[in-house]
């Protein structure tokens, strides 16, 4: 299985557009050791013909020429077979919208967060410029669901959804009510070499199914998004924890990192790590915490072969 | 009256994600003399202090990223004083979905305009997280509007819509009744200076009250899509005509740029200019009969000064 990230920053990116933290300003002034990242997303593929996408960030354009594997062959054309999401935040499904131009798509997610996108949204009419541009295909939880490229056939990557602990989206709170489906663990496997990859950018706390699917997996593209419950507090940024945000700090006693680091067996890739977070600064103590439990900071770019 | 413009492609920008006509294959390949372009956007200002979106592109969250003006000056903060709207197609508006993030925003727009966007809509709850986060101020058709800054104190320039030629979105075709407020180019008045910009991506042909408005302009940012009518057609990248996508082309006998070749007292520059007009190319005939009325082409980061 081949895997490029495309992007492996939190909603708004780093640097993000309002905010001028400390490393924010770091990475506009370059006096720091930090470099700056897209909206989180990923490419993956079983055989680098077809591809499919974790989530369509709002970033999608750039990461898209970013990569040539991506790059059209044909005068209307795309490689990009499918896009998967696993929550229907804004910075995992805004990009489906910069995906108009008539192309047909195959979009990958259960049917909450499907609904969530959808119903009522004009804006998705740019997506229906003629019947069955794009295929909603339903995630089932637990249900092994097979990728298929545009002429139907299997693509060699299978996916299940695993309900992992999240939240609605902030813009449907009130609007659709809280479900296991808002938020999912996706599970890739690729049925030639039987090597699983686990995207997971949004998880708020551990559960038994999520561990079970993490020991499996030989690779995990894994919740980074925040190293404290306080930090937005503590960076002037915002007052909410980490929790109530839908995401599990990776530091302290009860953090993710102390269950990552006993993965070994598997290799552990942060995504979705948010401006404030201070292991994106490759000199700081939180980053050679991580290191220290063999789990890696995802950067733009990055290629793993899981 | 400072100008920068931010974005100078159309919808999609140059390369285009799903497109490998020429002009896409000679920017990708780096074979020809041309480089990418954004989705149009421009930031304005008088005092250098306070700015203006000219549209929310998609690309919006680079594209601030590309202008120290425009990054924040404290933690959560933005110079971005509020955002102009000329139109409701998804190139236009978008990028106002990035702009969340608990940001105060002012958005001027016609009513049609901000209700195509608006109503309905679920995702615009992202900018709906307190009261009056967002104010929409409308824009009627000929009247003078101050922009104001976040202290409600005027910042030195005034905006006219003025009604051209267009039409409404594609997705809100059949869902809302074409209306004069669908499409406008906006006059901006430098109060100090009496400057005038005028801002007018989208114009699908001429008509008294724009020729009267570009007449009295001193820079003009324009409507330079398409070249021919039947462009996309042999490009192989679809099958509409210019006029029906609401664009007047450049070339030709009837195109818009014999007109803008008598404008000779003013700064004539294009911008939205689609993936598929041979313009791009630096080395084309079209390129240069367009330098030969005096007409330039815009690029990402251009700076003016009216």
């Amino acid at each position: 299985m081949l895997v490029r990230v495309l992007g492996s920053g939190a909603g708004g990116g780093v640097p993000q557009w309002n905010c001028a933290c400390r490393i924010c300003r770091a990475v506009r002034a370059g006096t720091r050791a930090i470099i700056p990242r897209s909206q989180a997303s990923a490419a993956i593929s079983s055989d680098g013909v077809s591809w499919f996408l974790l989530h369509a960030s709002p970033d999608v354009r750039l990461q898209i020429e970013s990569f040539h594997s991506l790059h059209p062959r044909a005068t209307r054309d795309s490689p990009i077979a499918g896009i998967l999401l696993s929550n229907g935040d804004l910075d995992a499904c805004l990009g489906l919208l910069s995906l108009r131009e008539s192309q047909p798509l195959s979009v990958y997610a259960t049917s909450a967060v499907t609904r969530g996108f959808r119903d009522g949204n004009p804006l998705v009419r740019t997506l229906e410029r003629f019947p069955d541009q794009v295929q909603w295909i339903e995630l089932g939880l637990g249900a092994e669901v097979t990728l298929r490229g545009g002429d139907g056939r299997p693509t060699g990557l299978d996916v299940t959804a695993v309900a992992v602990p999240g939240k609605v989206p902030l813009h449907l709170v009130g609007r659709q009510p809280p479900s296991d489906e808002d938020n999912v663990a996706l599970r890739v496997r690729d049925r030639a070499s039987g090597r699983v990859l686990v995207w997971a950018p949004s998880v708020a706390g551990p559960t038994p199914a999520l561990e079970a699917v993490l020991r499996e997996a030989d690779c995990v593209l894994f919740d980074g998004t925040f190293w404290s419950s306080d930090e937005l507090a503590e960076s002037g940024a915002g007052e909410r924890r980490a929790e109530e945000m839908g995401h599990w700090p990776l530091g302290g006693a009860g953090g993710s990192l102390a269950l990552l680091s006993q993965l070994t067996g598997t290799r552990r890739v942060l995504v979705h790590v948010n401006n404030t977070n201070p292991i994106l600064l490759e000199d700081s103590p939180e980053r050679a915490a991580a290191a220290a439990c063999g789990v890696e900071v995802a950067h733009d770019g990055l290629e793993l072969e899981p």
